[in-house]
């Protein structure tokens, strides 16, 4: 049983305005598991690389995947100390002055080392969990996955050793004496990540329907129920 | 005069499905102006750190800004090597098989040294700027800047020296034989970061409006212009 937080260190403590800030396990995971795309943070030569990518979530264990080419993966499956960062992008928050204008998201920064996933069952059973999660029910109506295509493919996962979880909601903060001085709107333009009409790709069989997870798709609709 | 591309170098060169890669400076600085959010990456100690930040560009110049106490900008505005990532997600691309799933996507990679805006005119300028790119005509509406506040705050530009571009488009691709075996629904789900109805703070004065630009708000329309 993992303790309800994570432990807080000079690497994931939360800094700037820490009072958004958490360590706690179920805030980290329910913004884990509202992304489509992480930044995976990497040290080649000494030389810091960001490349995003999807992710999946199974308890404290952050996956992701990709060609056994990618240079990314070849970096983080040896151990090498890595940054995972997913953030949510909420609203634009608009001031009286400028120095208040800010933005509401959630995000996490998670930190641990990653290494492959080179049992074939557990590869494979990782790899169902990310389509189910991004399409629930896809799994089972696909053409099954070829020992050439596991080859081809590396699944990496990481052990979130620390994370912390930062968020900002709600309007903006003006001076006090601002209020009544600047004839300006304020407010929030909330943002929010939409599903548009899927559209097929013209060569589906006869018989074929949409499935209902692709309707005004949204992922938090979906998001990892572990 | 710069060239029409960044040189190419082992750090930026585009390794996996290369024909996805492009070292044109337009079509860079395109996505770059498309996103709100820059995933920062940097070193601290051995340790990399991806740090979300908005950013804006001014020619081969990228911003981003903060508390003078934040410790990104602490580590970045040093000097070191930072990767600068920002990422549009456009789609999720459905297939017959698992692994010709797909995401459809812009992302930029850019590799820099970032330092300190200490002039406090080009700040001030750089600050404007940034207001002016995510709501245009409001920075002359706002209450002017205090002294205190520029003390308060970093602004880091970084010249980029080296970038790539990689973006997916369209269908899925899949094996031959399986678009007449396999009966699932493949084609593109498309995505799209959109504004929702804005909320004012509740304490507007008399008179004020809701400005145009807020409205179904759009950052990919408010692009840079430069």
């Amino acid at each position: 049983m993992s303790a309800p937080s994570f432990p807080r260190s000079e690497r994931n403590k939360v800094r700037r305005l820490h009072e958004r800030g958490s360590y706690d396990r179920d805030a980290v995971y329910r913004i884990l598991d509202a992304g489509l795309i992480a930044h995976v943070g990497y040290i080649i030569d000494g030389q810091p690389y960001v490349t995003p990518t999807c992710h999946w979530r199974e308890g404290d264990r952050l996956f992701w995947h990709g060609s056994a080419a990618s240079r990314m993966l070849r970096a983080v499956k040896q151990g090498v100390p890595a940054c995972v960062t997913v953030t949510l992008l909420d609203g634009l928050v608009m001031a009286r002055s400028g120095f208040h204008h800010s933005i509401n998201y959630r995000s996490v920064m998670a930190f641990g080392q990653a290494h492959a996933v080179e049992d074939g069952k557990a590869k494979r059973a990782a790899l169902e969990a990310f389509v189910e999660r991004v399409a629930p029910g896809r799994w089972a109506t696909l053409r099954p996955v070829t020992a050439k295509e596991m080859k081809a493919t590396t699944v990496v996962a990481m052990t979130i050793d620390e994370a912390s979880a930062k968020v900002r909601v709600g309007p903006p903060k003006d001076d006090a004496e601002d209020y009544d001085a600047v004839a300006v709107w304020a407010g929030v333009v909330p943002l929010r990540t939409v599903g548009g009409p899927p559209v097929d790709d013209g060569r589906l069989l006869p018989g074929v329907a949409l499935p209902a997870w692709a309707i005004d798709y949204d992922i938090e609709v979906y998001r990892h129920r572990s």
